[in-house]
């Protein structure tokens, strides 16, 4: 896996960044998670005048070897028919990018489908879906190293036209499977409480996946390290976005993150770099049984509880204007020093 | 108390509704709360095609007798300081806002100064603050039947322009007391739970209030009824809001409810007129301790918990591009009629 530096960012400026919001024209700390994010985009960004430009949601879309297995809800071909959906506009992902003003990026991941040219679709392919973690790794280490890679370069490529703020977002039938045997790997979570419905599951579905999954987990036969099992039981989707996470940091932008299959991919991130939770932002905790706990265990407290559970990265761009109004507020917000307005708290 | 006519919406065009969100290319119920308030929305306007106009957050500003009693950290002349600072701009509810493409209505209901012409703030002021309702009525039955009405003239107003969503936000010092007193008799939630730290009382100052308070509700010497209740605990912004609330349902707008004092305005309105909650869509869930019991006691589920607890609006304002997407949701999203995707649930 290539490697990235990650870094904290520097606390030097906490204080000022703190004596500023207090002396916003507001009792201190009434507003709340406003007061919150600008500290943390003023930290990211190393400046009491945090701006955000360009938002861009990176959608990765992949297939899934797991599906054999009837863990997911919806048909393999849902995963092509959709990202086709985005490409022309019309699904969720759509206007709630065009409504808060973010471009969206579509990228193939591992689709299993000839994807035509020139609908603005990345091809990133790395495979027609993975393999059957049931009976093989998902993936091999070369193309665990490839996702990571080509996740960083679409990150590289939104930078370079000016971005500094990114959400990410997935579409792939039966990509909550892989997601929680992710968290299962990251946090340590009994794998049953990793579970849930994914698009639609009923009871006895969910029981069959938690049986699929659990099966998988035995009949794992790598060498026990994180990246084996990331690899093992991945997706190239999740991977991507993976790697598109750290180098995110790594250039000092903020993440938006989505729901529980985006929160599965910054766990894994920050398995191996830390810091990387400093330049995230929880979007949405949706209702996928497991994402609470998940969240708990980064010590993320999302935005947003709207019992979403669209995907797409739906959750963090729904949250973005709040993230917005963090930096209006630290902006254009008078401070007591520049208004007659008695300071009695 | 002038009288309002307000029905509940027709409730005929519910299953049309409930069909198209239905449709929209997503898995059923996955955008949550989005398809919950599209369905409200729908239901207010009767129509498969919502839509906002216009928005308009309405800011009504007094101030209180009871605040001779030491029931609040902000001295008496923030509310005019702060009045004054919103006509300029600079304050909190302005960069949210401008943010939302609000227009700020300001109006004087009952503020402790002579509010200067020219600065566009409407004057609707009732008195000089309102008495000391330890003492006596805080107003007389009179006074609150003119705040009713004239609350209900400004939304007329707002209303002539095209707006059919309004927020409404409040500013006066000590006003949590009489939205705590409110909320006892539109809920019958014990006092103490009724009562918290408003702008920034500790925990003797928290004592104190409940301590006034108490004594207040010992010293009440009315006829009982919750009109003279109302009247005798009351705030000229808090009634004022509360005619403007029932008058914008009575006129069909959604009405966007902000926090802990514009929810007492809410419970005093659904006291007198059950059906204006159908009209209502909750914003935010603030600090102030007993406003989760009441939006509990209300039946409501806001859509934000941010931590503000700034009043003037920003809580209803933050939440407002939710309800947008909601809207943005049911009239561009494509249908599975219209786009080749599976329907797997």
């Amino acid at each position: 896996m290539r490697t990235f530096n990650i870094t904290r960012p520097d606390d030097s400026i906490r204080p000022a960044l703190i004596e500023k919001i207090d002396n916003l024209t507001k009792p201190k700390g009434s507003l709340g998670k406003l007061e919150d994010l600008a500290l943390r985009v003023g930290l990211i960004q190393q400046t009491l005048e945090p701006k955000l430009t360009k938002p861009h949601n990176i959608l990765f879309a992949a297939d899934h070897g797991i599906t054999e297995e009837g863990v997911s809800v919806s048909p393999r071909e849902v995963t092509w028919q959709q990202l086709s959906h985005f490409s022309h506009g019309g699904a969720g992902i759509n206007f709630l990018c065009e409504q808060h003003g973010f471009k969206l990026v579509l990228v193939d991941a591992g689709v299993d489908y000839d994807i035509p040219q020139g609908r603005g679709i990345i091809d990133k392919k790395v495979r027609r879906g993975t393999r059957n973690f049931l009976r093989e790794a998902a993936m091999t280490h070369e193309e665990l190293d490839l996702c990571i890679a080509r996740g960083a370069e679409v990150v590289d490529e939104v930078y370079r036209t000016g971005c500094n703020v990114v959400s990410f977002g997935e579409m792939g039938s039966g990509n909550t499977s892989p997601s929680s045997m992710w968290m299962h790997i990251f946090t340590g979570i009994p794998l049953d409480r990793c579970i849930g419905a994914g698009a639609g599951l009923d009871h006895s579905g969910v029981n069959h996946k938690l049986d699929v999954l659990t099966r998988s987990l035995e009949a794992y036969r790598g060498d026990g390290s994180a990246e084996d099992m990331m690899a093992w039981f991945g997706g190239y989707e999740l991977a991507m976005a993976t790697g598109a996470m750290l180098r995110a940091a790594e250039l000092g932008m903020v993440i938006l993150v989505d729901g529980f299959i985006m929160t599965s991919c910054i766990a894994a991130a920050a398995h191996f770099y830390p810091a990387v939770l400093d330049y995230a932002v929880f979007g949405h905790q949706g209702d996928e049984s497991g994402h609470k706990l998940m969240l708990q265990a980064l010590g993320a407290d999302p935005l947003l509880h709207l019992n979403l559970r669209l995907g797409e990265g739906s959750g963090a761009v729904c949250a973005y204007p709040i993230l917005l109004s963090a930096i209006n507020m630290i902006n254009r917000m008078d401070s007591f020093a520049d208004v007659a307005v008695t300071k009695y708290f």
